[in-house]
């Protein structure tokens, strides 16, 4: 899984209906060092989370599994939010 | 999900027919910070896109369910156009 | 899928019986505005590319889809050659 | 599968059900070289991996097939740890 | 698929069964010029590769197809050995 932290929030009145009643959260994903990388996705949420959070995003047929949507257009989810990180080593 | 932005269209008389009837459009990719990220991709539009709009595109195993064809060979999609991103944090 | 321009041939003697009977082909994929990413990739080829060709590669299942080998090892297959790319915005 | 060195655990109380019971291990990808590629990912432990061991990862359905969840919302695993990298040539 | 350059072996007594009887060979992956791109992988061998050689590396589902172990923790596959590629335009 990837490790990101929730940045924002997307709304898009136009978009598929496998992607309804979803949060869309904006992740901008970090190196092993924690900064940001500059990459960023999309992921809809399934555990609650909230902007600042560091979260776990899982991809492709895992977010799809997360989200209980086989058939939807997903493929990134947030499954879990970071409560700590230990970095050692 | 991936964030971009619609940046142009690809024609392509020679391709094949699983293709047939879907517009394919040029997604440039953002980063975390919404600056091109030079990363590109063709996308079916499944939501009506058009040159210049900020779109989501679902990738592998999505893109086909977005497009709603399970056997055709299509790996990204655009499957919502952005109203409005709400970054902070 | 992914753009890029056709550079060149990979011959392989040995490989999987999975690949045979195959145009094994080199795919510079391109940024978002045209230049070599660096990047490349072989992609099996399935419209009669050519060097030089500007072309659409799809990857993973899609891959295989547009092959039409669902038990074949193919990971990359060029979908389309592009006859004309709108960039504009 | 990608190579990395586990750099540290991640606790999250709030996850889906799917993840409980398995240890979060941050990996920290190496380049061909050797040195951090400043890549990180979380990676379910399914062979009792501990800071500092270089190990292997498996992602997407790999991820799933290692840690015999396959609907759970699992897209990297550890799945071996290396004693020994011969590099030359 | 990808273009790499295999540069070592691994050796994994801790590993799952499913790597069991594989050679996990590292591959440094090659950009479009040919030159080292700094990223590397480790596949399992399925076409008796060795040090040195130039190969392709077939990813995700391919690879287990590749491998023969459809249920097996393995997302990269050695496919082909290249014989000779040739580069213009």
């Amino acid at each position: 899984m990837l490790i990101g932290k929730v940045t924002g929030n997307i709304w898009a009145t136009r978009k598929l209906d496998g992607l309804n009643g979803f949060k869309l959260m904006i992740v901008s994903l970090v190196n092993s060092d924690g900064a940001d990388s500059k990459s960023a996705m999309v992921a809809v949420d399934t555990v609650g989370a909230g902007i600042g959070d560091m979260v776990l995003v899982a991809r492709g047929g895992a977010a799809r599994k997360a989200a209980m949507i086989h058939e939807g257009p997903v493929d990134a989810a947030i499954v879990g939010i970071v409560d700590n990180m230990e970095i050692s080593g």
